[in-house]
């Protein structure tokens, strides 16, 4: 078998990706705020089901833009999904990231309580005292943590809830959808740190990029 | 609409998150050695595809086994397939994780000579004087690189090649299986950093969880 590799620049190669997922949308239209982040997921994934399974809340797109304006931090349930966000993109924005899943006092907390570390990390988070964007994609139980502290009266200023998995994944995004909060949520299995990572990326571009 | 969450501990969910993989496989039947390579990486991304996609070398799982056994370190292409990596696992079989993709000569010399910093990383990582296990889960410039490598008489310990994408990601692949090289190849599209760090700690597990 003859093997052809497309001549194609480094910095080329992004955009004919993104052609060629136009292409092979075949002319289905999205909401243009949310067409980037929706060809950014497939174009992490190679997964045409993104298409279909995000959903966004009532203008949660321009809500996001006016957070990272406003220098919202953003908390990742794990190290991968802070790894993936693009750190050129969030110093040009004066923003931060962080995750506290390695921190001392999340490790003994999570063990004396018998909760994910994950969970545990929401209670953290929500302490501190500026907005927040949640960028969750790998653990249900931070999810369905962030639905307690709503339900304490604590107000996340965005949750990206793409967690992927086979135990409480859905359930803990369906109990995202059913809270009054803006957010971006991966319907059904499926997600993971990489998509959460592609879902802040896009938001972020679409304000570094133009 | 009533969300009920399963009640489970922690430590339960991976267990019970294998069971039901295990069930909508629906009895089909997988070398032993892979299988439970194949389980994780559907338990990473909750796709039934990868029951499909996943191509094993020869003996791959063996070789990697006695890699890990031997002290072999390990290249990834991005920061993010490396985050993924167990790192209690990896310091208990003594290995080790590199990424070179934000080293200054890296960086200068992709500038330089117009290619991707993921492909000149894999020139550094063959100046190792060791056995390399190469994680790749994002650049199809980097298998290429690898490839041309080998051409010129480099011999990669074992490639995990499971870059993701629409552009010479199917090419990039099929190179490398052409090649005579132990490889795990995730044939097609699909794949990615989590994959990549779901490849390498599933392998990793098979030592250090039995």
């Amino acid at each position: 078998m003859k093997i052809e590799l497309e001549q194609i620049s480094p910095m080329e190669i992004e955009k004919r990706s993104f052609e060629i997922i136009t292409e092979e949308l075949q002319g289905r239209t999205f909401d243009p705020w949310q067409e980037p982040i929706i060809k950014r997921v497939i174009h992490t994934t190679a997964d045409f089901d993104y298409a279909d399974n995000l959903v966004f809340s009532e203008g949660v797109v321009q809500t996001a833009h006016n957070l990272f304006r406003e220098g919202a931090c953003i908390v990742t349930d794990t190290k991968m999904a802070m790894s993936g966000i693009n750190k050129t993109a969030l110093a040009t924005l004066g923003g931060e990231v962080y995750n506290f899943i390695t921190d001392e006092d999340v490790i003994a907390q999570a063990k004396e309580q018998g909760l994910t570390r994950s969970a545990v990390c929401m209670d953290k988070a929500a302490k501190l005292d500026r907005p927040v964007i949640f960028a969750i994609g790998n653990a249900p139980t931070a999810l369905v943590r962030l639905y307690e502290l709503m339900q304490e009266g604590y107000r996340p200023a965005l949750i990206i809830g793409v967690p992927v998995g086979f135990v409480n994944v859905v359930q803990a995004k369906e109990l995202i959808l059913s809270a009054d909060v803006p957010s971006i949520i991966a319907r059904g299995r499926k997600g993971g740190s990489n998509v959460a990572a592609a879902i802040v990326n896009a938001l972020m571009y679409q304000l570094t990029r133009n």
